[in-house]
């Protein structure tokens, strides 16, 4: 291993392998691409943090017009917190007394800060686990209530449900009601337009039904807040959400590109690469030294950047590739990988690059800040 | 998050969640069983750390008799070796002349520390780059040359291509032929007892028609080295094998306990479990905390421990339970994860318990000391 900041400034070339590495360039577009298209349909932007887990590119996009981010975990929004991120929204179900503890003393963090903690429930017992621990904390948490829009994961059921639990958080002067949380995942990766627009059509119903439940009972919805990247152009269009919280879109995931294209939905850059180089070469395969310790196959294999040659699994250390023009031994082989969050999640920093993968330098280390924060 | 040391000595329960958890007992017990196969077979054992990337585990496994560990990375060997693992095997190829740097920096390191480097090669390109960089530093390295028995990544062809390789090496001073690498990673987890032994039988007809070439241009062959949990009692049986590398059976995968079992393999036990929770339930199924930033799933989804429910996966940071009788909020699962080696690699520290997992404490706090050793 070389000193981290040894590489700072250096060649490209120069950066070992396998790396995690940022084409700045190309981040820049896909930020300023996403702020233009938030302030155009005059909806708020929220990315998801658990895509990059770092202060520094939390700030970035806050800089650029995001009004905070949103986090999974706790320990998520811990990592960022100390490192002065000020309005998170855990987007996620905490149970745990134990960290529902560790929830109350980031709010108080985040208030005095200047900002504000929020978190989604799905249950009643979730929603009186919560209220017992904030209780006296002298502090106020902002509670969004998940439905299930359709992702078939988390969140109560669209309608009625719904109207239980804000009459519990009316009933706690800790808590304050956000809205609703309703983001529907697997949506993101249907690959027709039609499909997605399908989709997100009934999640679009599944929130009305539920903002008309509230009303009927007496409770204003004061925002709806969901979306990623493969639909949110869909949500922004709907009027009904406030708020988008769409991540992906700063590095694009290889398997977005499988995406049928929506031409409503702006044009966004692979800017996330695993730099690789190339160990051994026999008559019908080449072998790199990135294997699926270096980027995560959940969403399918990484392509190849700029060669025509195939990707295939090699195990933990190793991919194999195959094609009519296969490397040499020592050469450098760009991959885009399958789904950026959980790759990003196996390194430590990001290595950014300015000026193009090849001839550009390294003009920046961003470390992976809340990388393993898993409780 | 708890302070680590905090959880030292208290219940298991109290372990926040998602945890990468070890049976202290159930690997103890593993350790054992092999130590006592290696010793019965009179073959060396050499685990591959690949696997838990941990030196108070490799220096366990060498207190009870490994004569050193395997790891694939130069960065994992320097992770060891900073903690005095003196006895370690790159069981891959290196070809960065940047990266051999720090190969002959290390293996200066481990005689210094009263052991020896070793690495495999599979190319005279490779042979070379190491051969310039060991030039005139004053140590020696133990090197293997790599076939390829039937896995089809790295390695020669199998026969007399390791012919000009061991001349090559031959003629370097600092280099010593150490025997053969040849290990079929793909043949550890073919399902049937037949088809292990058929591709195994294979393997070795090619290690024997290699050593055959070698001899004939006159190499001896010190030691061949290779095998894996799935299919090692087939490799220890076969007098041709001198050393096994074996790393899996520590833990043992969920994946494993899907292959028809040998007879004359010894039984292992899973000991390594990601505790998680439940955080949300709905008619159909429930929802845990632990999704693939806990577990890795390119062998396949985690099993539910003790439990008559399905894992399905959720995405990064949740897993969806379905089966007759639900858990309830705030319940606690154990799930056996799916490839031990890139799971343990997501998580900063192992929590060993000690009597069970249900009523047990924990005893032991072990560092990944090469998570995310990469280069």
């Amino acid at each position: 291993m070389y000193l981290l900041s040894d590489i700072l400034g250096r060649p490209a070339a120069d950066i070992d392998t396998p790396a995690l590495v940022i084409d700045l360039d190309a981040m820049d577009r896909n930020l300023a691409v996403m702020a233009a298209f938030a302030a155009k349909h005059g909806v708020k932007l929220r990315p998801h943090a658990k895509m990059h887990k770092s202060a520094t590119l939390a700030k970035l996009q806050m800089a650029h017009g995001a009004v905070g981010v949103c986090v999974q975990k706790t320990s998520e929004a811990e990592a960022l917190a100390a490192l002065g991120v000020n309005n998170i929204y855990i987007s996620n179900e905490v149970v745990s007394p134990f960290k529902l503890k560790r929830v109350v003393a980031l709010a108080r963090e985040l208030e005095a800060l200047g900002g504000q903690l929020a978190i989604a429930v799905d249950s009643m017992e979730g929603l009186q686990r919560l209220a017992k621990a904030v209780h006296g904390q002298h502090c106020v948490i902002r509670v969004f209530i998940e439905i299930d829009v359709g992702h078939g994961r988390c969140g109560t059921a669209p309608g009625a449900a719904a109207v239980p639990l804000a009459a519990e958080i009316a009933g706690h002067p800790a808590l304050q009601f956000g809205g609703l949380q309703a983001y529907h995942g697997r949506a993101q990766h249907f690959r027709s337009v039609a499909e997605r627009g399908e989709s997100i059509a009934q999640v679009i119903a599944h929130v009305l039904a539920t903002t008309a439940a509230l009303q009927a009972a007496g409770f204003e919805v004061p925002l709806v807040t969901g979306a990623g990247t493969g639909t949110f152009s869909l949500e922004a269009a709907s009027g009904v959400y406030g708020e988008l919280q769409a991540g992906s879109y700063l590095f694009m995931d290889r398997d977005y590109a499988s995406n049928e294209r929506d031409p409503a939905q702006p044009a966004f850059e692979h800017a996330l690469f695993v730099k690789s180089q190339v160990m051994s070469v026999c008559a019908d395969h080449a072998v790199v030294d990135a294997g699926h310790k270096s980027h995560a196959i959940d969403s399918g294999l990484p392509s190849v950047h700029g060669l025509p040659l195939d990707y295939a699994n090699g195990g933990d250390e190793h991919g194999i590739l195959r094609g009519a023009l296969l490397p040499a031994i020592g050469e450098t082989v760009w991959l885009i990988p399958g789904h950026c969050d959980p790759t990003v999640n196996l390194h430590d920093h990001l290595l950014g690059v300015r000026g193009g993968l090849q001839h550009g330098k390294v003009e920046q280390i961003i470390r992976v800040d809340a990388r393993g924060a898993l409780t």
